[in-house]
Order: structure tokens, then C-alpha cells, then sequence
């Protein structure tokens, strides 16, 4: 047997993605690509969505009720909102058979997992591919949004074989793994992530609408994730709310830094402010 | 005649770039795709770079040390950093002839045109071509930079036969153009550059080099910018530091409003700041 077909041959026979947006659309069309013939079924509220997709060709077939049957044996991801993840794992392990896994994908993880209280939450793998994009809804998946993306698992509860089966399932579609406590995921992705959209929001709504026409490429890429739905990322900031509170308030110090060197015509400690972040971002492009 | 010809019988016969970095090196593109054939100089202190710039083809000879000569009937524009753009002008206006033309690319322009202080001065129009890259030098030189973006003009002591050459020039590779005062430019540009730039930097430094790892493409486009040289960068907030200080205080007050809303864990305000960002930044993207 080759490599090749002793991946595939270990590849999971049953996908189910609950909440068809961007991150599960992505999944589908990645599983689709590196394991054309698995079936993908989408579950959702939105039938018409649902039907939308499969007619696009991500996923194989849908439902807007799960069944003990569907999720027997299956790997299921939730792709929800970060507030609705916790409380669809519940409903879902209660339906799931001894060999359903089931991972998500939610951005937060400390809320997710303390409020997954389930006999089951040892078949539960929380996890967060650290890949996404402004534009919702699956129109916008991209086979290739999890290549080379960083997905943590934090796993508290779960059994070993479940884990090492999500850790398989993240890898298959692209991505690298690691694994750390929720708390510790969540105090990291508050500076990595979630303080930088709220700095993005905060740069975009200091010039507002009636300067746009004097802005140049710099502010457009600083602001591109200012566009993401708000409603999502209300709830993420908010289920990390002390975390990113701690983080904005260190960027509230950073910058009266930055202000007190510039009203003191300071221009060695303007230039060390800079070039501090100029050498860290020049890391990121190499 | 048709109006191609026309078109190319009004450019420039003469072009000359004080500074042959992105800026310079991408109107030199610029000008060689649109009006092939047309003479255009480097000036520079490094004359193993203008050696390599004119052997990348994008400058036809070069010089460290304009003469009378070489400036008589030029379109010459000041690519430096803004911090020594006044001098320069002041400089190169006493090689002038009477149909000489000087124009910049200073990303400031109340400091630049506070400090020309030339007999000359009509004909210095003041200009900013809201167009950049975080990386210089020649190297990365785009010809099509300048396609479709604004180029504010500051005109205060220049005739208006030299302000129409300047329009045509900026027009001629690819700007938009607007003339507004120099102080109206800088209190816009410190909010849509120059403020963004340092909340880029900010939210580098808050996370700092041992979290890259968990960062995503979020985090890589808002921070684009910060990759930039912070010696440049330097000279534009200090040379626009009251604006700036200004723009900094708002995005402090905005960012404390999203701090309060976050810990009072009030969904509807975190909502609607995000909301306003979200519609705002939209419209770039319309």
C-alpha cells in the first residue's frame, strides 16, 4: 500500500459541519480536494442556504435536524458563531454514538469549554484554526484556507484516541497543530486576534466616513478586518472579555507612549517605538 | 493631430527625480511605460545606487550634484524623505531656470512649505501622491503606483501656470489631483496615514516577538504598514506631530469606549462601534 492511499485510507468516512458559513464552507471544499468522494454533510437552520451549498458543490447533502444515524461514527465540526458553539455541542452529544467526534471551530475557548457539560465531553476536542477571512457566508470558501495555519486544540476533557482523531482531522485539510489550555489560548489569541480588529475598528471609526476619499493602500490593509461582521466578533470579544480588556489596556499604554515622545518632539524614542514593531513585523515576512 | 499625439506632445521633455527610492523610482517606471523615450534623471548622494538604478532601466543617467544646465525647462520632483525635502527645494530652486518646474511627493506638507524660503517659490508646487509600499528602494518600483490614486496639491506662493504643469504631470502618470491648504492636508492625512500607522505599530508592539506564532492573516494585514522604515515614518509624525497628537487622543478616547462597553459586557455598544466601523470600512471596498 502507498503513503498515498494509506493517508486516504485513514481519512475520516463521515464529515458533518455544523453552521455552513466561511470556516465550514472552507473545510468542506478542502476535505472535497484531498478527499474527493467523502461524504460532507452540512446541518444548519437556513434550508435554502444549505441547499445553495450543495447546489455550489461543497457538501454532499444536508439537514436542518441531526439524527443519531448521521452522526454515528462521524467526525462533526462545529462552525458556529463562538456564542452558539457550547450549547450545540451539548444538543449534539446528546444524538452522538461511542464513535462520534466532534471538534469546532470557535475562536474563544475557556466559555466554550467550561460550558460543555456532557456525559459525552470526552468525544468533544475544542480546537481553533487560526485562519479566516472578512467576507462571510461559504460563497467565500477556499480549499486552501487552512494550509499551513496554525489549528490549537485545547482539549480538558477528552479521551486521548478522540484527540489524536481530531489532531489527524486538522492536519488532513491543512493545517499544523498544537496543544495548550483554553486560558492560555484565549489570553494569547486576545493580543494576536481580538485586540486587532478592535485597533482596526478604532482606526476606521477616527476617520469616518467623510475622509475615505484621502486614504491610501496603508489604511486599507490596517482596516480589513474592521469589515468582519459585528455581530460575530460582539460575541467573540465579548466571551474573551477580560482578557482582551488587559490587552487593550496595554495598547492604551503603548500608544500614550507613542503620544508623550511625540508632543516632546522625542524622535530617538519615536524611532525606537518604531523600529521595536518595524524588526517583530519583518519577522512575520520571512 | 489625434489626441494620443497631442496628449504626448504636452509631456514632459525633461524629467528629473531627486531621490531615487519607491517613490522616485516608481514615477521613473511610471513615465518610461507612458512617454518611452522620455530623458529622466536620478539625483542621489549614492552613486552606486543611481549606477543601479539606470542599470535596471529605469533612469536614463544620473547625477550627485545638479547643475544649472540639467534643471533649465526640467520637471523636477523631490522624492526625499519629507524631512529634507525643504532643503532640497531651497537648494535646487537657486539652479533654477525661469522654466523650471519643482514639485514633491512629502507625505507632510505645512513644515515643507513653511521652510521654502526661495525667490523662486512660484515655481515649488507643493504635492503628495497618496501612493506608498512598506518596502523601499528602487527595487520595488511599480509602474502602475500611481494608477487611480489622489494627489493633493498645496499651492500657497506658486504661479498658476506652474500649478496647471504640476496637475498635468501628476495626471500624466495616473493620479487623481485636488489642491487643498497645506494645513487642511495634514490634519486629514494625520488621521487616514499617519494615525493608522502608529495604531499599526502599537498593535505589533503589544504583541511582541514571542507570539507571532499565533497570529493570522488578520494580524498580518493590519500590520502591514509597521514593517515600514521607521526613520522615514519618524520624520513624518514629527513633522506633523500636533495633527497627529491630535488624531492619537480620539483613537485613545474611542478605544477607552470600547473598553468600558467591553467591561460593563454591554453586547449593544461593543456592537455598535464595531457596526460603524464595519459599514464605514465597507465603503472602501464598494
Amino acid at each position: 500500500m502507498s503513503p498515498m492511499s494509506s493517508q486516504a485510507a485513514e481519512f475520516e468516512q463521515k464529515i458533518v459541519i455544523v453552521g455552513v458559513g466561511l470556516i465550514g464552507g472552507s473545510i468542506a471544499a478542502a476535505v472535497q480536494q484531498r478527499y474527493p468522494g467523502t461524504v460532507i454533510t452540512g446541518v444548519g437552520r437556513n434550508s435554502e442556504r444549505l441547499q445553495l451549498a450543495q447546489d455550489a458543490g461543497l457538501i454532499t447533502n444536508w439537514s436542518v435536524q441531526p439524527t443519531a444515524e448521521l452522526l454515528q461514527d462521524a467526525c462533526v465540526i462545529v462552525c458556529l458563531p463562538v456564542g452558539m458553539v457550547a450549547q450545540s455541542v451539548n444538543q449534539l452529544s446528546d444524538l452522538a454514538g461511542p464513535n462520534t467526534l466532534i471538534t469546532d471551530a470557535g475562536s474563544v475557548k475557556a466559555a466554550i469549554c467550561s460550558e460543555v457539560n456532557t456525559p459525552k465531553a470526552a468525544q468533544f476536542v475544542p480546537a481553533h484554526p487560526i485562519a479566516g477571512g472578512e467576507l462571510g457566508g461559504f460563497e467565500h470558501s477556499d480549499a486552501g484556507l487552512f494550509e499551513g495555519k496554525l489549528c490549537v486544540m485545547t482539549p480538558t476533557n477528552a479521551d486521548a484516541e478522540f484527540v489524536e482523531r481530531a489532531d489527524r482531522f486538522w492536519k488532513a485539510i491543512g493545517c499544523r497543530t498544537t496543544q495548550m489550555r483554553p486560558e492560555e489560548h484565549d489570553t494569547l489569541l486576545s493580543l494576536t486576534s481580538h485586540v486587532p480588529h478592535v485597533m482596526a475598528a478604532v482606526t476606521t471609526n477616527v476617520v469616518g466616513n467623510d475622509r475615505l476619499e484621502f486614504t491610501g493602500s496603508g489604511f486599507r490593509d490596517t482596516t480589513r478586518i474592521a469589515a468582519g461582521g459585528s455581530e460575530l466578533w460582539t460575541q467573540i470579544l465579548l466571551n474573551n472579555a477580560s482578557a482582551v480588556c488587559e490587552g487593550l489596556r496595554s495598547a492604551e499604554d503603548v500608544l500614550r507612549s507613542f503620544r508623550a515622545a511625540l508632543e516632546a518632539a522625542d524622535a530617538e524614542s519615536v524611532q525606537s517605538l518604531l523600529e521595536e514593531a518595524a524588526a517583530t513585523r519583518r519577522k512575520l515576512d520571512e
